[in-house]
């Protein structure tokens, strides 16, 4: 299956223009696919068993490619080197790609695990990406990115989660939705809001296994209509003279508190 | 005391000349000086009482600055709007900047309060900034940055910090230095190691009010010489399939834990 020569050579190339079209948010959803690039991601993907339509290496690196991955049966295309500049999205390309398939939303999915995260007008796409790399690591099983937040297939995004995203089952999905539903299945659903409302996150019990956390946008937190579904207002007490947290810090503490 | 006028109205100014070389860390050096922008810092610089050499406001901006700070002693240039975007380090500029004297290292610095965060190698100023913020918030008293730390001074670290690098006793300082002078106060060094070699951070004693932790290098962690002076080493029990933990993260679940 292994290509031994350049399969992409120009400019014009149709499948580099749709790839090129992957780049915007725009394009990625038309096409329902996402670009990633380097080495530490594409081989997550692979390991993952993320929805890999095609590898991409550079003519530079498929020795090292065939060495590194001796059994893959994914497609593969092989790109002219002074090509790499076109595709990529960091300034020091490291000349390897995917293009994947993007997640369909599930009409019918069910909250059936035990803990959630849910992410409300974020807009940071180091935040978002930090929030699932976190989440991941926490043990967390899913989480669910409210309609307003930053696309989660951006590149900068999906390289702050150093691969989480395809650990976990992220749903895309309007909050006002998916709170109903964790409350049917008996999982308390807590909202990070302003000292006045809530109440300190050490209080709460934490035996149960089922969580769900609400975090929000970065300047003006989590919206008032969803704060009204949450069954709990939570905050983290501060003690220094700092007015607030980052958002993947705040989410940080309070699912590692949670595990 | 308030300028009327606009004091800087050429790129030839000799002021603003000295100003341009602060966005350099060989320029900041070399002057002890840096510069901020944007309103809620040079506010926050204000409030905190910062080491502040001049406020420098945008003739666009002149009115609503006379209207916020109507008191304020500080010397005040008023430069060109069309002068802005040369001063600038975002692309949205607020157009108010002030400099600032660093901080001199004190030869005879004593940690004599409880809580010390302890920074080695870190390199990218948002994570520097963050952890500095997080600090300030889980109400450390101070935070030692070591050798090869990415320049505290640049400006995504002091944005990233939202104003905390003005309320913290903050010490750039060779660790190995540091640590013995936190023993000898009766601080107990944790530093975040690798699993195999260290302990759960939550089994340690939480009821002394005194700590340092350790935290390293974005992808090397702490280094070794560093790890065999620490009194403890501990680690993040990780829970899903991700690798690691961004370093402010990681510092952020300790240093709450440690409150």
């Amino acid at each position: 299956m292994k290509p031994l020569e350049v399969t992409i050579k120009s400019k014009q190339n149709q499948q580099l223009k749709a790839w090129r079209k992957l780049k915007t948010s725009k394009g990625r959803q038309k096409a329902q696919r996402y670009l990633i690039e380097g080495w530490h991601l594409v081989e997550e993907a692979i390991l993952s068993k993320a929805a890999i339509d095609k590898i991409i290496v550079s003519e530079a690196n498929l020795a090292l490619f065939n060495e590194t991955f001796p059994t893959l049966n994914h497609p593969i295309e092989v790109l002219a080197d002074f090509l790499v500049a076109d595709l990529a999205e960091t300034e020091t390309s490291q000349g390897i790609f995917a293009v994947l398939a993007m997640a369909t939303a599930k009409e019918s999915w069910q909250p059936l695990a035990n803990k959630y995260l849910l992410i409300d007008q974020v807009q940071d796409p180091g935040n978002l990406g930090t929030l699932i790399r976190t989440a991941d690591a926490a043990g967390f099983d899913g989480i669910i990115i409210g309609d307003g937040t930053v696309d989660m297939y951006n590149d900068k995004v999906i390289r702050a989660t150093q691969g989480s995203l395809w650990h976990l089952d992220i749903q895309q999905m309007a909050l006002e939705k998916a709170i109903p539903l964790l409350q049917t299945h008996a999982v308390p659903v807590l909202a990070t809001a302003l000292y006045q409302k809530a109440i300190d996150y050490r209080t709460l019990d934490k035996t149960n296994p089922k969580v769900a956390i609400i975090v929000g946008n970065e300047g003006r937190g989590v919206q008032p209509t969803i704060l009204e579904q949450a069954d709990h207002l939570i905050y983290i007490p501060m003690y220094g003279k700092a007015e607030s947290l980052n958002v993947a810090i705040a989410a940080a503490i309070l699912m590692f508190h949670f595990v």
